[in-house]
């Protein structure tokens, strides 16, 4: 039984780790780059006040666990910038590997019950991961239009290549799609966009 | 519709803001201290991994969202050092004003969904409450622990004053309290804990 706990402890001061992961947001306020940890929180609170815009019957106590989990493996295998294709090569390997560490930690049943989280988060095949991975893709959108472009504007990445990695918020909520649209049409009339004739193909499920 | 929707995404970019308080601890490795949107995240995925440790009829989801919102207040009214008698005076009154702005931001059943589980976790009313205010009092204990001492030796705080402020704990889950003892043991044996005879008397209800 102590040793169940110690070993919830040490992952616990593992996840500390989480707090100096830094993604390629900044915050609203532009004043630094948001880390992995606060954005979580962010996701999380943002999908229970969200989950009336997802399916009816959807488990938000799950999508939240989900969103808590979802990017613990960063403390490992690092946040990759989503229009980084070359970053991302072997990306899925690395985390699967920081998965198995990390929540390896843990006693056997809550590491299988984290690692069962995060896959199904990865490979999107629920209503709940659906739901989270929209989330996940809406809030970076929120912090790229409060600072007037962003990592948008920073890495030159035009509103097709935008649109593209945003396209799951449809997936998971048609209303949050569709209010997405709006925020989208807004931000290109204010030039918030790049306008690089590079075409760096998108890599899937990556992070901002 | 899109007015509830827009008022929900204010209320998301108010919240934003949280990522810029700072509290008394810093992360275990010292390098910085911690603010509170990321302990936010922390403390709700402690919840879920230690919940077996809380009463059997815990509802997690709702101690859960009760983490999530419990510190956002502190936009408005900023972190209060839990030791510091002083700057605790007219805290539950400051925290108050803020809930209601700041959850003002939503439409009144999420405002009052909001606010209702701040006051939940103010007055430790319920299981989940406790199980909520044990996890907010043992995740600060583990970073001083990290950090040889952290805050309680930097600001000479004694065994005794952090015993109480850590009674809570045991109100949420007897199993947690007595592994608590056994840190504070150990700590003290390392003398991590303050000596000065100063009696700063606790406030109620403050954060670290």
């Amino acid at each position: 039984m102590n040793d169940r706990l110690s070993r919830q402890v040490d992952f616990i001061l593992e996840l500390d780790r989480l707090k100096n992961i830094l993604r390629q947001t900044t915050l609203a306020d532009g004043s630094r780059f948001e880390n992995s940890a606060e954005h979580s929180w962010h996701l999380a609170l943002m999908a229970n006040l969200l989950g009336e815009h997802g399916p009816d019957d959807l488990d938000i106590a799950k999508t939240t666990r989900m969103l808590l989990v979802h990017d613990v493996v960063e403390i490992d295998a690092g946040d990759t910038f989503c229009y980084d294709a070359e970053a991302s090569v072997g990306k899925f390997e690395r985390e699967e590997l920081a998965a198995e560490r990390i929540f390896g930690l843990l006693s056997d049943d809550l590491a299988a019950e984290c690692l069962e989280l995060w896959h199904e988060f990865e490979e999107r095949s629920t209503p709940e991961a659906r739901f989270a991975n929209a989330v996940d893709r809406f809030q970076p959108m929120l912090l790229n239009i409060a600072t007037e472009g962003g990592s948008w504007r920073r890495h030159g990445i035009r509103r097709e290549q935008v649109e593209k990695r945003l396209a799951p918020i449809g997936e998971g909520s048609p209303r949050l799609w569709e209010y997405t649209q709006q925020l989208l049409d807004d931000a290109d009339q204010k030039g918030w966009f790049g306008s690089a004739p590079t075409d760096r193909s998108q890599p899937k499920n990556s992070t901002d």
